[in-house]
């Protein structure tokens, strides 16, 4: 089984049997992940460039782990620190990069639609997708369906709501995408400010601005991180406020009398979004999602380095 | 042999035969450190974050340079470019690095007791602490201790003096658990607003704000580093006049009549705690300390790891 | 064959055999990176700190990719979160080194003979200048030379022109040295405030204030990166103009109807000192420069390590 593609720039390209093999993968790694040697020798040979323009800690070390139980060398690569600040184009940075002959790179860039631009230009590189601007992280929906698969055994037909900032949320998007390609039913809830627009009739998905409402209606709810700097853009009033209306407490899931799976893609804000006791309950598969993200993003590269050695 | 803890913490935690057999390993390391090649296969497949919240150049390089001789795969992560900046909690982060399986953490943290906090939530993950607030730098008393025995033969009865800024020092903290665990005399050195009252009750040391008066006691004094910037908050009067009643001089030396093994743990503030003609004098073993701290940060790697596979 | 040297600090120093095998020897390593798997074990066990006290991106991930095809251990170091905050003084983090017992360093410091300072009181230990103030680059000298070689045939009587800050060039400067050792012709171009007095005399190049003149001239020309911050201090008027009277644009070199080859060291400031169609055009060969740069860093590493295996 190969990919249908060279690189993983969106879940909007791939096909639902990119998604099925990609899963699949995972769960052959993260048996690997249980052993006490949790290293196989896959990419050796491999160089892979982390090029990370937005800091990232979890992200980039759990890509960093993955690169690294699969034999590859690593290279990692900041914005601070880097030819940016001497106002290189982002052309002149993949032409470089292009030159030195690396085979893979991992991108993560403020502006959406950077790794796309990498890609064209490198269509013999591998390049990954680690979030880009408000567009997709495609890494962290493949993690979430994997974790929603581990916990109840598939993603079709099952309701999964994404609560919070949908608007700017480059996880709501791939997740909307991946969850509707694999026939979930998706709700987005969240404050009117927050939620584009005609969503629904553009991706298919289900609104409410009722938080409630919508956990009567799930299965699953993904609860996004509230990027506290938005406050000053007046799109919620206060993380007081927000957290009373739209944030996840133990009071309101027990109202619910319904077995709800709670997740979050972190680093979680505390009694903004969700409450503690909700984070570390025992409906949240929070750090079974961080466990699964190392396994997801091996899969990727071993696919995707499996392509490449194909290709040449 | 085996360590008695699956952690390093702090001095304190330690039974005289874990420091015994941890010196008794960093003198194989050193060995080792001799040949051409200085690399061995101990810690194969082991992957070793290092979580440094504090900047600390040689630390943090003396502990990847003992990793990569052990043949682990290391991790940096550093406080700017962090998850600090977006206000995730240590326990998060916590549960992000034993969600990820990783074998052993190294870690410095401003916080007294964070090594610690990480510890009792990781039981299975081993944690070094490299530094913790104004807590204890084990690994620093450790290849101190290593040092003294180098030069000098043993710890048992030497007359140890520990110089400079007692109250804010973990490294002096460390020192002090240790030499006292290994039958070493103590004094401690320096203003009395740098010493904690009540000091010597409590831990049993010898004091003294007289540094002549130390000198002529010891056989060995460790000269620790002044922070610059404590001296906005008037514990004492200027650097000048710091280094005029403390500072370890050639003349003052030379008048002691005696020989004194000169120790301090870097980064030197030459002309300030010590004048370079002292700090590269022959009584001085403060790069052999350097040295000695990749073989002692082997040993504890090694060690902790032994201990680890030994409970899975 | 073997270098005259154990470190390579600067052009100045070497004989030209010197660096006709670093030349042939990365011929070497460049077919290795056309293969499929780019890496060879020649320096597994070495370890090499990459001590980077200013900023550099692709010199040092090109310098680090080096490393790693050669099989070595790499420690990064960046000034930002070192030792240099907490005032050590270049000595010490030597000393340190040292007594770590690193097998090599690359360095990078804004002052100009940091390195030599470092080879002095290093001896066994390689040292490799990645640019040292205003002095030399020499690794860049010899892949603009291996590129030159590449798509000329040979130095030996080509004409080089070197254009733009020429006064504040440690890439100019290590051109001129090598280019001459190796029979090229070298003239320097640019405005007269950016053009050392008595150039002529002293390094044995023709000097040119008009970069037609320059271009009628030449064989190749290396365009240098004009350094925006410079503005500020009334060297040249504005970048617009420096474009205009210096810039190098298509109009212009068509106008030249004579094949020239255009290269020039990195990161590009397009529409400054040159225009993307000419940096992009048929007579660019400002990628081979990136492509060779990690074959000619890759040779350096492994003649000085064989270097230095000899000595020990």
């Amino acid at each position: 089984m190969q990919l249908s593609t060279k690189h993983l720039l969106g879940i909007k390209e791939l096909e639902p049997a990119d998604i099925s093999l990609i899963l699949q993968t995972a769960a052959q790694f993260k048996e690997v992940l249980q052993r006490p040697i949790k290293k196989v020798p896959s990419l050796r040979d491999i160089t892979i460039v982390n090029l990370f323009y937005e800091n990232s800690t979890r992200t980039r070390i759990s890509f960093e782990l993955a690169e690294k139980r699969l034999s590859a060398d690593t290279i990692n690569f900041s914005a601070s620190g880097s030819s940016v600040s001497k106002g290189e184009t982002l052309l002149d940075t993949v032409n470089n990069i292009l030159s030195m002959k690396v085979d893979m790179v991992v991108m993560r860039h403020s502006a959406s639609g950077a790794p796309h631009f990498l890609a064209k230009h490198l269509p013999n590189t591998g390049i990954i997708n680690a979030g880009d601007g408000i567009n997709e992280h495609p890494t962290q929906a493949l993690l979430d369906a994997f974790s929603i698969m581990e916990k109840t055994g598939g993603l079709e037909g099952k309701k999964v709501v994404l609560i919070g900032d949908i608007m700017h949320s480059r996880v709501a998007l791939s997740n909307i995408y991946l969850l509707k390609k694999m026939g979930a039913e998706v709700m987005v809830a969240g404050p009117p400010t927050l939620i584009p627009k005609h969503i629904r009739e553009a991706l298919g998905v289900e609104v409410s601005y009722n938080v409630g409402e919508a956990l009567r209606w799930c299965d699953v709810a993904n609860v996004l991180r509230i990027q506290l700097e938005r406050q000053n853009q007046v799109l919620f009033s206060s993380l007081r406020e927000y957290n009373l209306a739209f944030g996840i407490s133990r009071r309101l899931l027990d109202s619910i009398k319904k077995d709800i799976v709670i997740m979050h893609p972190g680093p979680i804000n505390r009694g903004v979004e969700i409450d503690s006791d909700v984070a570390d309950g025992r409906e949240s598969i929070i750090l079974q999602q961080v466990e699964n993200g190392v396994a997801v993003r091996m899969a990727v590269l071993y696919l995707l380095a499996g392509k490449k050695s194909e290709a040449s």
